[in-house]
């Protein structure tokens, strides 16, 4: 029942997924993103017309696409082609826009604006809009399994990884938390909530290449995956502040709706100084754990993933 | 970051997934399906407390469990041992309960009443409901990758198969047919509806089984397949005649709900007495179907999917 390659490629230019990447994006990283972009195009067919629809109207709208970067940017440092992994990161962008789309619902952060537009629930209704976070997720593995080419065994494990992070264990547990307000006092239970909302999936985006390239070695997997969990905690920082200095025409959303919801943030525990702060020291550990994962000097490049998490660290949106 | 067997083996007994089959579920069936509630128990944990009350209730409620128990009879049709694929019965659970969970939603059908219970989102709220069905769907897949027995590619085939089932070009494609009204007039565009909304899973509770097993025989997989779907058609127009028919007591939700939603079903296009009659035929179809898949005489016994087929064609829930 798996549809060929032949009847998901009839996708029209005109919907190929070349939405312009947000303005002020760096221009170094715009080729590879730009490469990525393509890659969606394949990926939001569905059976019923209007259902696709608002699935490529959410994915499609642009963004940061700091995720997918990451993962051809990960693939380059370890000495692949970043296009073998398009796959993988098309999928992982399905499943941060899923995400997106069910956050922003009324029962949840209740947003309209999202990505410089109206969210999708404002766009197409509130059944469509669950309904295009729910096929968007099983999208993302129908993605994976089919086009990804890695051996079974290797598929499987970062199958099995992507699932885990964005699951009752990860990436839902976060949203939980958040929503349900549950998290502990202070700043582990802060930490540990935004570890599974937002950090798991972007460290998937680096892990899930390792564990597609079998990378056999411990240190240099030790290093990547620390770089990558503090990739997660960097940016979700600088995000906190954002959402207190921002406007919703650098932000794509609504400025100041965590604190609307009475969310705790990195800025309500410790103030705009006092967080800039901590993502400066973030940003200290992000690239001494990168400098570790590049391995021995004349093996392969880890420039890219240096300037994502500097552009992570100074972004405006 | 997979938890360990040992991680998710703490469940207490009282929560350990034996929840009491629907009353009136056939004798006969009654042992096979009870082995496979076992298989829950490890399901339905999740980092956030309060998340995973919410996927248990809506699990652990009861119910038909015809998928689960549709996968462990496909497994002993070609002589293996049911409790083989129960990772994957139970994650085919997981999927239907999430449909459900999600189906249920104010946006949605707004049901109060699910399994004899008041339904997730009364019980949690809507947030803690859309989450509760995120998180079952992606512990789904955890599940499968993580438990199920099976050659890495082989168990690739059946993730790629449950994904694509359950996705924008299966189960919710189905889904949104149905809330948007999408559907071609005739008989058809209802065959076709509910081929993706519930013949879709329906199937690969057959089919999985079969990809797992990496059966060879082409004839054979054919004719479980055309099993599999007449079986998804059969169970449809039961369901439709039921929710005319039945009463909240023996079906655990509301009746006529598909009225009240001005749904197309088999009963609204053909009257009760038609809708009989096209049961009886697919009835019919799918034990001849089930037949042929049987094999040459001697081979292994197909008496449990008999079973599940005449029960699903005379069930009174």
């Amino acid at each position: 029942m798996l549809p060929t390659a032949s009847e998901q490629d009839h996708v029209p230019p005109a919907e190929s997924g070349r939405a312009p990447l947000s303005p002020g994006y760096p221009e170094h990283l715009r080729a590879v993103a730009e490469e990525y972009l393509g890659a969606l195009s394949f990926a939001v067919d569905a059976e019923a017309h209007g259902l696709d629809e608002a699935m490529r109207y959410s994915l499609l709208a642009g963004g940061k696409r700091i995720r997918p970067v990451l993962a051809l940017a990960t693939a380059s440092a370890i000495g692949r082609e970043p296009s073998w992994v398009l796959p993988l990161a098309a999928a992982i962008e399905l499943i941060h826009t899923y995400s997106l789309i069910h956050d922003d619902l009324p029962a949840m952060d209740d947003d309209d604006l999202r990505r410089g537009r109206p969210t999708c629930h404002r766009a197409f209704g509130e059944d469509v809009a669950i309904l295009a976070g729910d096929g968007l997720y099983a999208e993302a593995f129908v993605l994976l399994l089919t086009r990804q080419e890695a051996p079974p065994d290797r598929l499987l494990a970062a199958a099995r990884e992507l699932a885990d992070a964005t699951g009752a264990q990860g990436m839902v547990a976060g949203q939980y938390i958040d929503v349900a307000g549950t998290a502990p006092a202070g700043p582990a239970g802060l930490r540990r909530l935004h570890e599974l909302k937002t950090g798991r999936l972007i460290a998937a985006s680096v892990e899930c290449v390792l564990l597609l390239d079998g990378l056999q070695a411990a240190e240099r997997i030790r290093s990547f995956t620390s770089f990558a969990r503090e990739l997660g905690v960097l940016f979700q920082i600088v995000d906190d502040i954002l959402d207190v200095t921002g406007t919703p025409e650098t932000l794509g959303k609504q400025q100041g709706s965590d604190e609307r919801l009475g969310k705790r943030t990195y800025v309500t525990e410790f103030g705009v100084v006092g967080a800039r702060e901590l993502a400066a020291q973030s940003h200290g550990r992000a690239r001494a754990a990168l400098a570790q994962a590049a391995g021995p000097a004349g093996s392969h490049s880890t420039a890219a993933l240096e300037q994502i998490t500097d552009f992570i660290a100074t972004r405006s949106f």
